[in-house]
């Protein structure tokens, strides 16, 4: 860890820490303090990302540096009235305060990597602009999470899995005109043993800071951050998706030649679970960098969504005539397919005689996925699945 | 389906059809009679591809038409000696006949797309050579299995899926040597209710013929043509991965700066779940295709392993430029991640005033995982999981 890290992560905000609200008409005064690290990509909603020096120093990243990415504003939460709902066919199922749900089913820990499915879009608008966050490489970030796990809760309130087909999570967060977060995910993944899919309390061994969904919210590891609700104020059993606008129209893949005014919703799948990527953290774009031994350090991460874990990072600086192996400074233990967290990675790779360098990287998963090569061929018109190899040019000082 | 497929699967033959034995030392002498319109790839051990202008016209593949990988020459099979041995610890704890799998357990049916990890091999030799068969893109077929589920039966002697890591499958094809073909699958795929491993004894309604692996061959579906072991003889639970030349040192990928002296097999895990890949069938490399109201027609298949569903297939003829979407013509209606056979493709695709084009086509999968462009950045020695972009330079006439 380095010790820049040292000094500007001991400042630890949580959720008691709240701004004054001194005007209740302002849909965003329960916005909660924000470390003064994080790069903003929009204010309101809140979104920023995980500054790039930072994000490949730790494995588990901390939590007032995990990136947050808000769809509207943050609840005001009061845990005294909170209590999660569980509906099916318009019917009250089970309600479970925190409490509850602490003392009536067993405890887990899951490690897992979030990711926007718009992280590292702004490599995708550099082809042709898209419609969506600017977000660079750094909507992502991994954690501990803590809590129950969503089958023992759905088999407790009398949930079987071949009766219905999707499970929805509604946030308590609105906007101004009533509309509510929410997003559905399939039952297999809700209640098979090997999805691991939790209602979290906590990250990192404490609650939930609320830009991260205090008091609760479902962690739907290897799937798309945007399934993973914050602020879980319900959970709807059904044999639809969601018709949320998040699921209907939004996140969702398109080929390249398809734009806003031809695209047909209905015909592509929600992103559910994410394909593989990679990217460089150190250097960046412009850097001018010191050769030692006439090679250059290179770090980065690698993840895959599914369960994968990473096999293999290839990186290179001729274009690709010559391919090196990084090395893995940092990989959970757990086995495909259930293995959720990104894998980080370093190399000291032979630059030549160089001045300049491009360097490029590329995963590959334990299904032997790889990353598609440029953003030509996977471009679409809303900058989600933005997983191409990642290039940064870089100078170099002998 | 075409006249001509009518007229050439017509001639079906079934494992009664093996050759007369005259040289009882040929270790080759059990080889059945083959179809001959299958395109032979390796005549000892056989190895044979569909015709391309056959592969696309059928979703279920015939099963004399179906691609043949043998590793090994075909062995001597004789159903009254024939029972199925299942072994953990050095010790047996089970033995079925075929008549008692069939009555002791649920029959079951699974579409399921085979393919081998070489398939397309001999696209990315054109980069550079690789070692291996040259396979063009017909190693791949589709089939119903029946049989019964691997998991019944291993859960019938006793096994309990903690306890172990590695299922391992041994054939009763032995080369000269003694060698006998062997690999294995982790335990969870063999024992997940979503894994549908079967043991299988017929394909598309009829006994398993004699190249497919009669009387009982492995299914796993999504992974790898090479552990769906064939002449399934024993079944071995273990701690342990297979330790066969298959297993360690074959059907594993590495990166493209890695060959045969520098390779170091320890490092690379076994191929197991596919990436995916599709193939344009129709129209071949160098064909004259004739323009119909500006447009050629374009044929093809694609998949991908791990249970992923096909969602979408692109195809351009100006190098990128331009995508067109194409339409599927036959898919299985089985979900994500069960979804395990392939998908068919068809578009007709503008072609301007072109006097010839180049044709690439891509396939998106339900994780949005999707092809490398080219085969320079995934080459690899032994040219296994050739998945890039499959491009056919064709002639137009109008």
């Amino acid at each position: 860890m380095s010790k820049y890290l040292n000094i500007i992560t001991s400042c630890n905000l949580d959720k008691n820490d709240t701004v004054t609200v001194t005007d209740l008409e302002n849909p965003y005064g329960k916005e909660p303090k924000r470390h003064v690290a994080l790069k903003t990509v929009n204010s309101q909603p809140f979104n920023a990302e995980t500054p790039i020096s930072l994000l490949c120093e730790n494995f588990i990243t901390p939590n007032d540096l995990f990136y947050v990415r808000n769809h509207l504003p943050v609840p005001d939460v009061n845990l005294k009235d909170y209590a999660l709902e569980i509906e099916t066919n318009d019917k009250l199922v089970g309600k479970f305060t925190l409490d509850q749900l602490k003392q009536d089913f067993p405890t887990v820990s899951i490690v897992a990597t979030l990711m926007c499915a718009g992280n590292r879009r702004s490599d995708m608008t550099k082809i042709k602009a898209v419609k969506g966050l600017n977000w660079g490489p750094c909507a992502i970030g991994t954690a501990t999470w803590t809590g129950v796990r969503l089958r023992d809760v759905l088999k407790r309130v009398g949930i079987k899995e071949d009766e219905f087909k999707h499970v929805h999570f509604e946030g308590i967060d609105y906007d101004v005109t009533g509309s509510q977060y929410g997003t559905s995910i399939p039952i297999w993944k809700a209640m098979d043993k090997r999805g691991d899919v939790i209602l979290a309390y906590e990250m990192n061994g404490v609650s939930l800071p609320l830009d991260h969904g205090y008091p609760l919210r479902v962690v739907v590891p290897g799937v798309a951050g945007a399934r993973n609700v914050k602020w879980l104020g319900k959970i709807i059993i059904s044999n639809e998706e969601s018709q949320s606008h998040w699921q209907q129209n939004d996140y969702k893949g398109f080929s390249p030649s398809i734009d806003y005014d031809t695209a047909d919703f209905t015909k592509a799948p929600p992103i559910q679970e994410m394909p593989v990527i990679s990217a460089i953290c150190q250097p960046t774009h412009g850097d001018v960098v010191t050769v030692m031994n006439d090679r250059i350090r290179v770090k980065g991460y690698a993840w895959s969504g599914g369960g994968q874990k990473i096999i293999r990072v290839d990186v290179s600086v001729d274009q690709g005539k010559t391919w090196y192996v990084a090395d893995f400074t940092a990989q959970d233990t757990a086995e495909p397919p259930r293995h959720w967290a990104w894998t980080l990675w370093s190399l000291d790779i032979p630059v030549g005689d160089n001045q300049e360098v491009e360097i490029w990287c590329k995963a590959v998963d334990s299904s032997y996925n790889t990353q598609p090569e440029n953003f030509q061929n996977i471009w679409n018109f809303r900058g989600v699945l933005s997983n191409a190899y990642h290039k940064v040019r870089v100078q170099l000082s002998r």
